[in-house]
Formats: C-alpha cells, sequence, structure tokens
C-alpha cells in the first residue's frame, strides 16, 4: 500500500469546516456551565448572552451552549452567522464527586440537527464506578451512531472530573482521550496536558484536537504561555470560557487580542 | 386584547435569521439554474463553483443552490460560514411550455437539514393543468408539513413559467402568492412586480418578501433602478443571479457593489 | 474567502476509495447489458461469470454488474476483493426508441448495501418525453436521498439512448452531465465525447469523470488513441466492456494491458 | 437423506469470501484494543494507524477494528482494498475484575453496513454475573437478528477475562463456544486452546473457527509453533496483534513472514 | 347456537399441518440444549449436526433447534423436507437455580419466519422471582403477539427449573399450562405429568399437547411404557431428545422404532 494522507472522515463537511477555519485555530468560548455549575464557580457568567454579545465581537470563531441557550440566542448567533456552535448535549453530574456521579443526556441529536447547530459535545467522565462506565460508553456510542446519519460532528471530552490537576489525572485523561477516539469521536477535546501530551494525542489520534484552558489560574503572561505552547504542538482550536469571562472586561478583551494572535501566528495545520 | 406586533412563524429563528441580515435586504445569488436551464441560457454559470467563489466575495449574504451544488461546495461554504445557503428542491419542469410541465421533487426536507442548510424552496408555477396544480399544492403542504418539524423555512416562488412579462401575467403571479402564503410559506419569492404590487405583498402577507430580477435584460442603470424601487417598497431580499453573473468580471463586480449600497441605504426594515 | 481545495463530497469515504485506486485511472468492466440489451448486441458476454473471470485476472480495478450478477458473483469477486463493484438499479428501457421508453428501478439502495457494493450506478437517458423526464429525475432524487444516508456513492450515466454518435448528440449528452450534477451524482459517467468536452466537465464539475467507451467501432489502434485523450483530459475512470469482451481473447488481453499502460502513464490526479 | 455436504450459513456470501481468501489461512491483525486496554498494555500500538500502515503492507489480509478506527481509515483501507475489516461492536467491559464487568454496545449493525465493513464482532465473557449472562446473551441474539438482514457475518468470541489460561479456563472457553453457535455466530473466535481442543471445535460446530494468539509470551519459536499446530488442527484464521505489533520492526516483520507460509502451507481446507 | 366443533386457532394452518401429520402423534427430537446445558449434560449431543443426521433417517417427525443450528442446518434439513422444525427463541436461564434465573429471548418471530420454520419454542420457568415472572409474561405476549402477524404457532413449556419430579412439582407444572394457555400458546410442552394429568390437560385446553420425556432415568421398558401410556391419553407429540441421542446408538435406535410404532398404534386423534 502507498502512503496515503489519512483525512479524518467528516473533515470535509460543511459543519466541520465551519468549526475549524482554514489557516488558524479555532477560538470556541464555552459559556454552557449553567447546568452543572454552581453560581459562585460561574461568577462572570450570570447573564450569558450579555457574554456571548462581548466575545462575539471580541474574535471568538464559536460558542459552545447548552441546549437552552441555543434556543435562546438564535436571534444573536443567526447575525452573527459566521460564528460555530457546538451544543453540550450532557446533563446531571455531580461535579464533584465523581464517584458516586451518574451522566445522562439531555438533548438528541435530533435537536441538534433542528436547530442546525454545527457539532454536538458530550463530556466523557473516567474517574466513576464501573456500571456508570458501562452507560457514558453505550451513550456516546448511540450519539455517535445517531450523528453519523446527519453529517454532525461529534466533540468528545475525556475528563477526570473533580481531581486535581496533577502528573497522574494529566496522564490518565491523556489516556481515555484514545477511547473517546475508538469510540468515534470527530473531535477530542481535552484540558491542556502540556505540549508534550498535545503532540503526541495530535500524532496518535489524527482527529482534530481542541484544547481547554480550564479556570482562571495564575497570570496574564502564563495563560498566554500556556496557549501558544498549545497551538504550537498542532492543537486546532482553543476552548477559552472561564479564562475570559471570568476576567475584567478590559482584561478579557486584551486577551482575545492576544488568543487570536497565536490561533493564526502559531498555527500548524495538519 | 392590546395590540400585539405579529412576527412571522419561524422569523426568530436561528435559519431565518441567518438569511435576513439586519439592517439590510439580503442578497441571494441563485446558481441553480443547471437543473432545468439549458447552457445556453446560464452563460456565465458554466463553472457554478467559480461564480461562487467570484461573488462570495463581492457581497453576496448567501446562495441558492441545487442538492449537488449543495453537497460539492461544502468546504466553499464552510469557509465562508457567514453566507446562507437555500437549497431549490424541485426537480423537471418543462420550462418553455408549462401547459405540458409536470413538476416534482429531487431532493427532501431531511437532505436539507442533513446538509445544514438555511432554507428550502420550491418554484410554484400556475399556467399549469388542473392535475397538476393537484399535485403541485400537494407536494409544496407535505413540504411545508416536514419541515416545520425541523424549523426549516419554506421559500415559495408563485411564477408563470414560459410567460412574457405582461401586465397580466404579473397580476396573475401577484395573485399566486396569496396561494403560497396560505399554503403555508415563510418566505414568499417573487419575479419583480413593480412598487406597487411589492408594497401590497409586503403589506398584505407579512412575510419576508424576496424579489427575483430575472434574466439581463436592459442597462445597467435600469437594473440598478428596479432594485432600488424592489428595497424601498419592502423587499427584504433580492435574489439575484443572471443580472450578475452573466455579466462581464468587472461589471458584475460594480454591479454588486450598487446592490450592496442600495440593499443597506434604501432598506425599510419591517 | 480565501481560496479552499474542493473536495467532492464522499471522496474520502471508503467506498470512493475503492473506486478509485489512487496514482491511476480505474478500468471499470461493465458486463450488466443482460437486462436492456438482446443478445445479439452483447456478443461475447451470454456467460458473464467467465468474462469476469477473465477480465479480472487482466487488470481491471473493478466491474459494474447487474443486481442479478451481483447476487450470483459473491465468491468470485468476495476471493477478488480488491476489485470494486458498481451496481446498476436501473430496469427496463426501450434501447431503440426512447420516445416511448419508460424507465423504472429494479433495486434499490438498501439491497446494494446489504449486498456491499461500492457504488450505484443509474441511466439518466434524456430523449424521452416529459413525462418520463419527470419520473426519471424524481427517481435519480430518491436514490441520492437514499445513498446519503449509507455513505453510497452515485454514479449517474447521461445518454441520449438509440442515437448515432452525432455531433448534436455528444452536446446533448454533454449538457445533460450538469442536470446530473446538480441532482447530486458522486460520479458522472458519460461515453466518449472527445477530450475537449471531456476537460470541460472535469474543470466545470469537479466530481470523478469516468468515460465509457461503447461498442467496438474502429481498430484497434484508434480505440486506445481514444482511450489515451481521455485519460489525459483528466478521467478519473475508463469504463471499457464491450470493446474487451467482443473482441477476441488475444486481442481482448493485449486490449488490457495496453489500456493499464494509459491508465497510469497518462493519468491526471484531480 | 443422502449425506449432504454442510455449508455454514453466509459462507458463500461476499463478505465471508472477503474474510477467508481460498487456499490459506486468514491473518487478521486486531488493532482495536484502545477501548479497553491500558496503554501499559498495547505498547507498540500507540498510533493505529501507523501499525495499520506497516502491518498492511507484510500480509496480513485483515483487521480487527474499533469503530472509530474504521471512520478514520477510509482512505488507507479504501486503497488496500483487498483487505478485510471486522468490526468490534463491543463497548466497556472491565479488563481484570470480571465479576463486575458489564458489557454494552458502543455502534450497531447498521453502522457497520454504512462504513461497508465484513463482519461485526462481539466479546462473549462468560465468568460474569448472572444478570450480566442474561443481558450479554441478549445483546448477541439482537445482533445476530440484525445482522441477517444484511448479510453481515458476526463474530463471537467467547473468554474468561482476565484468568490465567489454565486447563481449566481453557476447558470452560471450549465449552462456551458452543454456546456461541447455539445463539447464531457466523465465525468464533477462541484463545488458542491447543490442537485438541481446536480439532474438537472444527468437527462439531462447522461454523469457521479463527485463533487468538494473546499476548506475547515465551520465544518466538514457541509462538509459530502455537500457530502451526492451530493451523493443522482445522482453524480457518489467525488473530495476531500483540504478537506482532508488541515485537521489534523486523522481528514482527519475521514473525508475519513466517505467519503467512504456515497460513498456506499448513492450511486444511473445510 | 349448534354445537360447533372446537378447532384450535391455527390447526390448519400450513405450519400446524407440518408439525403434526396425520393419523401419528409426531416425534420431535430436540437439540437445543446447548445454550443453557452444560456439556456433562448433554454427552451424545457433542456434535449436533451428526445426531440431526442419524435420528433424521430414524423416524424423527421433526427437531427443535437453537437459531444457530437453524442457521447451519439449513443444507440438511433443507434436504430432508419432510421434517418439521421447531425453533427456541430463549437465551440464558439459570438451569440449577430458577430463584435467581433470568431470562430472555435472543431471536425474534421475525428470524423465524426469515429461516422458514415451523414454530417457535419458550420456556415458562414458574419457580421464579415476582418481578421474573412478570417478565416472563410479558415476553411470552410479545412473542404471540409478534408470531399471530406471520401465522407462526407458539409452543410454550411450562416448567419448574431443577426441580425434582415430585408429586407437587408435577401439579405445579400441570396449573402454569393453564396460565401458558390463556397467555396464548398454540401448542402446550410438558414434562411427562402422568396419563391422567395428561388426559386432562387435553380435555380441558384443547390446543395440541406435546410431552417431553426428560433424561434418560429407568429401564428402557420404563421408558416405553411412560411413552405408551402418554400417547394413549391423548397427546398429539412426543419430545424425546435426552432419552434418545444419549444412548448408544444400537439402542438409540430401537428406542425410536418402538417410539414410531407406538405414536401409530396408541394414537387417540382430537
Amino acid at each position: 500500500m502507498t502512503a496515503v494522507k489519512n483525512v479524518p472522515n467528516l473533515l470535509n463537511s460543511y459543519r466541520m469546516q465551519r468549526l475549524f477555519p482554514q489557516g488558524r485555530a479555532a477560538i470556541i468560548c464555552p459559556i454552557d456551565h449553567g447546568i452543572i455549575f454552581p453560581r459562585a464557580l460561574m461568577r462572570g457568567l450570570e447573564d450569558p448572552v450579555a457574554v456571548l454579545n462581548r466575545l462575539s465581537a471580541h474574535g471568538a470563531t464559536g460558542f459552545m451552549l447548552s441546549p437552552g441557550l441555543v434556543k435562546q440566542t438564535q436571534v444573536e448567533l443567526g447575525q452573527a452567522s459566521h460564528l460555530s456552535r457546538v451544543m453540550a448535549l450532557d446533563g446531571f453530574y455531580n461535579l464533584t464527586d465523581a464517584a458516586t456521579g451518574i451522566g445522562n443526556l439531555i438533548a438528541t441529536v435530533e435537536d441538534a440537527v433542528r436547530l442546525g447547530v454545527d457539532c454536538v459535545k458530550l463530556l466523557m467522565p473516567w474517574n466513576v464506578s464501573t456500571q456508570e462506565k458501562v452507560n457514558l460508553t453505550e451513550r456516546l456510542g448511540k450519539v455517535v451512531s445517531d450523528a453519523a446519519k446527519w453529517d454532525m460532528p461529534v466533540m468528545i471530552e475525556p475528563v477526570l472530573l473533580g481531581e486535581p490537576r496533577s502528573k497522574e489525572v494529566i496522564a490518565a485523561e491523556f489516556e481515555v482521550a484514545r477511547i473517546a477516539y475508538d469510540i468515534g469521536a470527530d473531535i477530542v477535546k481535552i484540558a491542556f496536558p502540556g505540549p508534550d501530551y498535545t503532540a503526541k494525542l495530535v500524532q496518535e489520534l489524527k482527529v482534530p484536537l481542541v484544547i481547554a484552558g480550564g479556570p482562571m489560574t495564575g497570570s496574564f503572561e502564563d495563560a498566554v504561555r500556556e496557549v501558544r505552547d498549545t497551538v504550537a504542538a498542532g492543537a486546532q482550536g482553543l476552548i477559552v470560557g472561564r479564562n475570559v469571562w471570568s476576567r475584567e472586561p478590559a482584561e478579557a478583551e486584551r486577551m482575545m487580542a492576544e488568543l487570536n494572535r497565536i490561533a493564526r501566528e502559531n498555527y500548524v495545520a495538519r
């Protein structure tokens, strides 16, 4: 067999092209925290539509939304029609005690298709009970099957819920990413595992990788350096929510400007 | 009951908002002629993707496409993600002899949803046999029913196929527009009937009205004046294909610039 | 919008990749004539499985088969597992009098999927009555819709049945190819229209074009030159049936060897 | 009743013929471990597409893949179109503690048919709870029912998860193979039970038997002898994954060469 | 109303007539034990196709088969076309501990129809938990409903799993038979309850009653006497498996000869 360039399954589809503008990394802002985050942990996102309006003017290429937000922002995002929309299908998760956590789906692929979004997104928490792993993988597989009928990309996010960002946790999430891939994820989302793991995931899994920054920790400069390393290591997109909307407006704006510069200058096409 | 502002059914939906950018008339370029037009009548559209690439850079807000074109331009239009897409569902029509003309559907609303388009579009030729009127209205009703399940806007175009643009023909098409409205059209498309009929349709039907210019006849100035009258009379969108892509590139570009100026300056919000 | 390389919809799918081996033009041998050809017009194909066994050993990359042949050659072609299979879905056509011809479908996309073939194929005869055009385009659209749900490529063949290969007929078939594209063909098959029309079709339609040689006319050298022109003009595949299996075995073998040489040496990747 | 040669149900179907090339034992390389194996247990398979490219050039007749891998390798395996593809439908299993293990399905037969694979494959772990046995046999039966509608072969693998390869475990797996057969397996896959059990299974069950080598233990010579015994005892296929891809490239290549020699020389047609 | 002869629902249907040859009791040999019996309890049935070939030559009127066996014996039993086939739909049951036993279905009525069998058969174990009784009767009802659409007879077997053949157990199974009848069994299968209960069941339920002999216990003469009593009491069929295939070939042959004599001589038409 001659060497053939591998092109992930849906990459040439309309929705995938909307999600990943050429020549740059995507910047997708998640504002879907309302379903599982207490108010105290999502300071700045009390009024999600206000956040959406502010960030869409400052360089986001898309948003990650709950089903309710997708419904209620059709005018805003229909007018800002260049922005992609990723819809989270997950329902309840026990955020702080994964061992007893049991997940579910609160929306279907058919909902996503009807609402015209570009991608569906699912959490894949792996520090859960055996029974929950069984249910979880079955749910993920069902969504992947359904999505295939509608050319709808599926983003899966391996995660150890409620764990500190230790080396062990990062290594574990890195491993779970492979399960997500084998189940059939079109896009893998992962909390920034450092440039080496990022490069490995890009090389081994080949489907577009998007990296989440997580909560605002450390300085502006630390956050920016982390993003630069991520993009340089081959990530095709950045998921930046709390790191932007939990900052003061002026600093959030400066952060978005910086992210956009990196998303273009440090980008490596795959 | 206090007076309540009438808002057409789907107007606040994501797809309708994509179709109609605020503060201006939409400019939707049809390049779907391949299904029923002979090559001699679509000079300039021989390579439809080339036309699409050229016009998308010069101010179109969307395109009207055949199912085949929707399939084959997912990369181009996924990258130009601000542009709306209207998919024609019609198949064969006898263009020059409506009396023997019999229509059909070559694609479904489900296809449109899967492909992620913003609107489906149907011809409604009325100078046909009684039997064909029966079949036609049944097809239109079926599409309206199906589309409702998916929040997919339906654009219907009343037309007398192959007839000269006489006063009688214009009056007849004006009448058929009402049938389209009563069947459940979300958007009515009609060949320019003059400013008075345009204003009447806007007033009586309330759903967004989009006006087609038809073939390139008369001078550049005549065409521009016609468009200005249309927009000033309340049309929410312009369907301009042959009037642009059948002109020389430089003149086509000048025409698009002019249309965009009018679409903003003469626009009347409804 | 930056210029983006257009990749036809299904091109990266498993079935399309099977149909089009990289670095060469495909050579697909049709042996599906039994449904509409009288015995006198398919001399050499009396025993289709024998033809299949002979040609599969001499460089065919695939076969075009009737539903019955697909059923009955599962062992032969399952063992020759590198060969692609295209299944014709058409039923009856009046071969010699198109005006009275009425077509139909004798098999479904679901049959094709169950049998594991790589492509479905449909005739698109255009010198037919208005009513038949209506039925035909509706059938084509239905197959395109169904096929999309199963990632099954659709090959459509515009043709003027029973007409001599005059300049007018060739020009007419060239025009009908555009209708096939707008309906949603993934692959267009056409009787060799000369290198200029071939180049135009390749440029304008972009989906893979495969060229049929038709009946054995003229000398060996003429046939070979025609094929070379076709491949050099950008055709991605050759449909060669009668031109091979109606020749004497030794000459047929020499022809296949020659076709394979051209398919590699004169091939232009698209 | 005269003696009639027994031919298992789907044996003459296209997919079964692709899976079992004539005159030799099939060599199917599993690279689907990502779903249930930790990274430490699948050293060498970190980049599954790289493994696939390497092994497909050295004599594999097919691959066993997760749903995700089937999606993402359509270009590679569509170009290597002679290679068969077996898709695992299983989701999560607790690899080391079968008693708490609960399985599920993450993909459907319809997915398999759409993706064009040649076989679906299911684990059948039998050292599980009564409730899980009930669920498991129901899942297996459902897949057998669904597959029958699409002529899709079903491979079932009886196994005692996490047990050492003791005489008792081997005897137990041998017994479970019969349950797999009675449920309707078209192909039985089993970890090498020694030549005597292999011969018995071949004699009693008659459906094609494929033998898995499991992890790389013992010397090269031991592994080769085991394979020779297996093939001589009537196995129709070898499932060799870890025994190849976890070795050094040069040794892996030597192993594949040796396996291919045995697969031809020691093969016994059934 | 004049007295009308009661004819059970499907009795005059093709399949029921195949199951019950006129003028004699049917002799149906079950060889479906593989799904729930350990190898030690089905000595003689290790190679089920060999058993089938042997018994079909010695007077069986039909076989009771697992779904897998039905699939894999199409040639043998298609050639021995006078033999009826009863397909068991049950999956797993805990054979020795009914209290924890939970049943399921591993095949559907549609499978049975596709495979062309004459009857579907279900266990009805009644020494189970209340919850399992609920599930069981629901499954039975579902199969009865499905079967009605396809004119497929349903045989139900009331049983107390794992219990000794005490008077109480026999009385209990006799009672459960009535539940089977009220659920809609077309045929009731029951372990031999003695001639009095047999006569009562025949009189009260009227649907054909078939009697199972169970494992080989006691002498040849005891077994024969039991069968004679059964037939004389009005049973329409005998289910004899272990009592035949677990004996030495010569004795098995003698047993079949004896059974056939009784089935004709002692038969009472209903």
